[in-house]
């Protein structure tokens, strides 16, 4: 219910040494665990002994892909899938992915999480040399990279190797050529990735709860900037671009990982619950009842409930068949829209004081409407406790936050907020708190989003130049 | 989760006297939020002014209706609809509803929910006078009652009115002639059905969950037996058939029905909040953490765990993306399903006693995966607290209980079945805290699924003796 | 190229005795061949041992089948199928046929091909008694009478032959209890309807193109009056109501049916052929190059050149891919839409006086462009023959003439028509002339369209009133 | 009724230099009309102001182009469209045209009719340079060169024109770039390519039927070996590459084109008519009727009648509903498959001496299904003209013979494929008549399919020569 906040891509892959597994059903189940991350468009590339077949397309999983397109695809040893998610502008077949491309050393798939920070930079040197862009994705450039870097080397992995010297920002990548699966992380790990064995099957995931869904073991987190190479001889690591340390995403504890995922050895159920209970000390309200706004709303309440000791209760139903492609009916749109989606639980709220636990916000107007409905509904009170900072800067990282001039907080200060979307109180986690949610100590984090301020240099952004002079006006 | 416990269906009415509304599109949105009640197949038909057109067909809501269905529905001043769930030798187009047909005194469109007992009796008695029959539904069989009694009468209120004296069974009709807009309800109100305003529109629906969807105002429940008749002039009652106590199908409360419905002025959700109390009093357990599982086990969980003292925790993440199609891959069948659907989480089970709360059990085969899925991620000890009796005997009025022989506590002793489930203990609700759970004095409820008593005469039913005997050996 | 002129329908039949076919796929087969009688919706009906399965929808014969629809229908002992063209205003799901129905005696599919004349009326009784209809279309009323008399009827084939008492206008029937294959046809024989074999299997269909489709030997056409009944004692025919000279459409041979088919005896390419010699004979004209309009044009203008003398030329290169729905671009409409279904042969036409041969003129716009295409690629004169006399009345008899305020000889005189159409001479068959082109001695024909005078009573047709007028001013 | 011999596909463009049309619907009717030259894949890019918008889809022309892709599309200024035939291997999405790339200098949309002999080759240098490749299409082997080319270039004409230096073989190309509509042909000239005018919009297209159905005008071909560049300031040509004799395809005009085009100044109708002729002097037979396969068959069948005197008659009917995905029942393949499609026309065959033209005879399996039929039909001598010579040779220009082991001319003598098809007497052209037929005298023609000789090196052909062993052993 964040309104505007996506994160834009989840991967899986899987190579299944024994030809144990119908590899093909494996990646399609992982996906849907996954889906979360990426909702536009998905794809399969299923590796046969070398013959490479893909199936992609605009929708859910489970609407993309059935029977018939299991038949093309057929089975083989090595596998992997992509979920994406696209801004409008790029929301169209030709960039889903996995990307199949051929080259001079036979075929790759390849799909990633994150953004390059120099894509367009890449994107157009390669094009002084005559290259061609069928896509405006970043995995093509990606896919350039390693394949000019092949010509020199001997394996797809050292030419992996070597591109990661090139490529800026975040990307968590799965690549598959005839005979090997490689997974890569950049050197700041922004974006989740690791390692899991089903029997004796490598697979690797965005995500854990893809393990937990197929039924494999969780091994390890792949490693900032290693890169994982398994064949039919096993799995190996090359950690050439390893010993940073890791800044990763703190969102993806608050809101885009599962919660039943972990990463870097920290339950994202428990980071959650964690953020609740600091907001619990750090923004103590006398009330009556702490409910959260689904999904990611709900751990940091029971967190919240569990350190104050006022009573959980559930405040919201969420309709079961959103996801769908709801054709929103003009009707609708006078109506308070988001009660098609969330309505309130009468019976929770009704002259109580409640306490409102929700991941972001990002332009006001949903959480307005929420405690709008939740007044209707007969609470009292509503003290709004936000389970991450404000969102003031852009993300250049893979993640697609709002445009500047709708991100409430570039432009009111946080009473003003308040009085906007009708709360009787408002508190954020401060970005030190922030940074306690996830509990990985060996980690620091990219807080760029509520900062401005970001682990490697980003593009130039007038954008935020003019938005920073606001924000510090409004402080 | 319950695995074959399925509602058969959910009704939606529209009278815009004013012309203030879009009905097309807030039935759309009525349905949509009473999608729980029925996935098979949905339908909409619009009145504009006499000229009534319909569109139906097998699917969700959000995937039969779109824009070009709409702009081929228009708009008018009254419409209906219904989403309907039905056993798979019925789940045809030709079966959706509304059903629309006309008579001699024009058009008419009808849906319901509920079973008639004596629905073969009439459709027999029919056909003996040389009616055809088109589909295999009920509706049909209720709409050439009603058409029949409609040559004698002078209006379709009157109609309806005979027609009642020969429907036997259970029922919650909306149906719509060129100017009207009629409900009624069985004289046993086994199903729900209420009445509101939005504006100076009147709309009744199965549940009162659809009016705070499309921004109604809940006015009233249907009594049991009586005739709503909605007009130009505004609502009139016929109440002839009222005077019974009712009899509401209790499971509704436990399952069927959405948290935040209003049923018969008792919250659904307080209900299972109940549910859970009681089991907590009466089936107390020394544990460290109460869960429940998702949807309709969460609400108990919670009253367990305020009862008791436990805390109460997220047990398992459900993916957000089910509802849809999801094509079981082979290998998902030899993996265990279930985690497919729901994941648990490790973080909250680990090395805990855990309280396990489910609305029933039905075949136990669910139960013993998800309880499995438990110990494997470190769950020390399950105790299984069921907010329902076990499941007995068939149910004649519109819930598609499974087979007998499927039904595990016809087999089995409660013992026997916490030994299968693998459960470290395991507790029902008694029929008569059962009936305490809706907290509606002046209903009497229908338990014959968990006693095989009904309040009206049913069909003989060879299976239910056979059962009865072998359910008596098992005590 | 007719414009608004279509039949309205095809029925097939096949009672397989000794199990040697899959009968679903001969049925699919036929309705291949049959598809030019019906465009909108098709339908196949398979009983298997008397459990009959049906499937229908809205569009062509191998868009609404596919594999998965064949899984569902499964095989069986007897099929039938049909195709339908239908009106605007019926061209929905609900009017598909076979209309399969569940009455007293168990389950009956029916098809037909016709008009009743007292449809309405027959409706409307059966609404006095109670009936409920679910669609507009005559085939419910037929299955309504079958039904009534069926029940004081000892068997299928007598509640036919009552029901035939009842039954006014044009009706090829083809019906399927769960035992037997029915076909019956009226007494004046309105509609084609032949029986054949294929290997011990009986077959029937409109017409005897779809048995050369299917490789099944045709026996004879079905009698005006007829009645046919196979079961697995063989084939029986029932003659109560025979008797009557049949008055078949003579527009079925000059259109409707296709070349290859054989009606009463008579090659409908032969009759075609006739035409054009006839014409050739009452209207010559000194030319350089006869030509056809395709597909119905052609014939006859293959008898115009080989009667004339005058060489027999390619004037037209029809678009292969039409009969698909194609979406008629803005931009289309203002340039000549003909174009795009038929472009003008010039190095046949070029320099040329042409003689060009068409079925019918309806509202003239069609012939208008034609000749205006020919002119601009060369013609010097267009001399235009057409092989009926011209429209001025209503069919009620199952084709869809154009409303008579379209009908271009209803308002104009043949000079006047001339003129409008841009044609250096013109001429139509005329009424006797028209008789002679079928060549079934035999037979009489209905040629009520072109006359106003009907073999039968008619419906009251104010319109027809007015426009006789009209016409007997013009001429 | 070739069986197996596929042109590879057509392409069109259209520059409306004063915004007079809407180009997208232009363009759709244009590929429409040029169906016949690849039904397995279609494309519209257009081109509004500099953004390109490209849509395409496996699929025929009017199931992939709908109401919704059209607003997608939008309106432009230019446009430009493909049809595609694919080889079943690349009978897929991704190989669908236009290609649409972005490079140094902007985006550019390419389509192309024909093959490369060098494309192999072409790619593979492409690759040593570390170019990445999406499809196994050539056009994306074209669009590299000319993009390698752009790097260097002044303007997208000269990097075209110092493309064509490196392509060899057969291509007729049409490309847009932001502000031009290029056109190119090979210097061969294999594929047509020509040149219109909309009003005072250019259009280009492979065949002049596509300007016929637009209502455009034709100008004149486009020469081999010509460029031509289309901007807002007109048109222009570059005739560098021009003067070789062209060698176009002779198959063009006995099956690929449409019979209402004009190739090279030629009539293809006339041709066929030609063709008919040559072979009524040099083959002829004593008979009642002639006849022709629907449809290129039907053409030298008028030919023949008229130079012979024998009578011109219609002895088939094609189902007229072809061209759509018809699933193939296995009854009908146990059944005589040709019937479906093609049905003998009895009153024009029994008794009679049949002469029989066809365009080509590729395995013999077709040829002996129709001369099986006629006879079963009554036909007493059938004698099978065919309006090419055999085939003998793989075509290396965009067609797709057969593979050599199933042309049946590559295992027998003439005599052998008489008996075998079951024809009384069997004439085929000879490679001189056969250059006869289009009447083209500043053109020489390519016959390699019938002679194994190629006006350009080919790649080596290793089966070629064993088969050419062969041919010279039955000869």
């Amino acid at each position: 219910m964040t309104g505007s906040i996506h994160e834009e891509c989840g991967v899986f892959g899987i190579f299944d040494t024994n030809n144990e597994y119908d590899v093909t059903s494996i990646t399609y189940m992982a996906l849907y665990a996954l889906q979360h991350r990426g909702q536009e468009s998905c794809g399969i590339a299923v590796n046969d002994d070398g013959v490479i077949s893909v199936y992609k397309d605009v929708g859910l999983v489970p609407d993309v892909f059935n029977r018939k397109v299991f038949d093309q695809l057929g089975d083989g040893n090595i596998a992997m899938g992509h979920v994406r998610y696209a801004k409008k502008e790029q929301a169209d077949r030709a960039n889903a992915q996995p990307l199949y491309v051929r080259h001079v050393k036979g075929p790759m798939a390849i799909g990633y999480n994150g953004a390059l920070t120099n894509g367009a930079e890449l994107r157009h040197e390669l094009e002084l040399t005559g290259a061609i862009f069928h896509t405006t994705n970043d995995a093509e450039v990606i896919s350039y990279i390693i394949t000019k870097e092949r010509l020199t080397s001997k394996s797809i992995e050292e030419s992996m190797e070597k591109a990661l010297y090139k490529l800026k920002g975040a990307y968590s990548i799965v690549a598959m050529s005839p005979k090997k699966l490689i997974a890569a992380r950049d050197e700041n790990g922004f974006r989740p990735l690791c390692i899991g064995k089903l029997g004796d099957a490598y697979v690797v995931a965005s995500e854990s709860c893809a393990f937990d869904t197929i039924g494999a073991k969780f091994i390890r987190d792949v490693k900032p900037g290693e890169i994982i190479v398994i064949d039919q001889n096993g799995m190996r690591t090359i950690e050439t671009h390893c010993g940073k340390k890791g800044h990763i995403c703190v969102f993806e504890y608050v809101y885009f990982a599962r919660p039943d995922s972990v990463i870097e050895g920290s339950s994202v159920h428990e980071a959650r619950l964690r953020a609740g209970a600091i907001l619990a000390k750090s923004a103590p309200v006398d009330a009556d009842v702490v409910i959260g706004v689904p999904d990611s709303g709900l751990d940091s309440a029971l967190g919240y409930s569990r350190e104050s000791g006022i009573p959980y209760g559930v405040g919201f139903i969420k309709n079961r068949y959103i996801g769908r492609t709801f054709i929103q009916p003009t009707q609708a749109q006078r109506a308070n829209s988001v009660r098609i989606k969330l309505n309130v639980l009468g019976a929770t709220v009704k002259g109580k004081r409640v306490v409102l636990l929700d991941d972001s916000i990002v332009r006001g107007t949903t959480s307005a409407n929420i405690i709008k409905n939740l007044k209707e509904a007969g609470a009292t009170e509503v003290h709004v406790r936000i389970s991450s900072p404000p969102f003031v800067s852009p993300c250049f990282f893979g993640t697609d936050v709002d445009s500047k001039e709708n991100l409430i907080a570039c432009r009111m200060t946080e009473e003003e907020i308040r009085k906007e979307i009708g709360a009787d109180s408002l508190a954020f986690l401060s970005i030190e708190q922030m940074k306690q949610v996830p509990n990985v100590p060996d980690f620091d984090f990219c807080v760029g989003c509520f900062t401005g301020k970001y682990p490697v240099p980003v593009p130039e952004c007038q954008e935020c130049d003019k938005f920073k002079k606001k924000i510090s006006e409004n402080k």
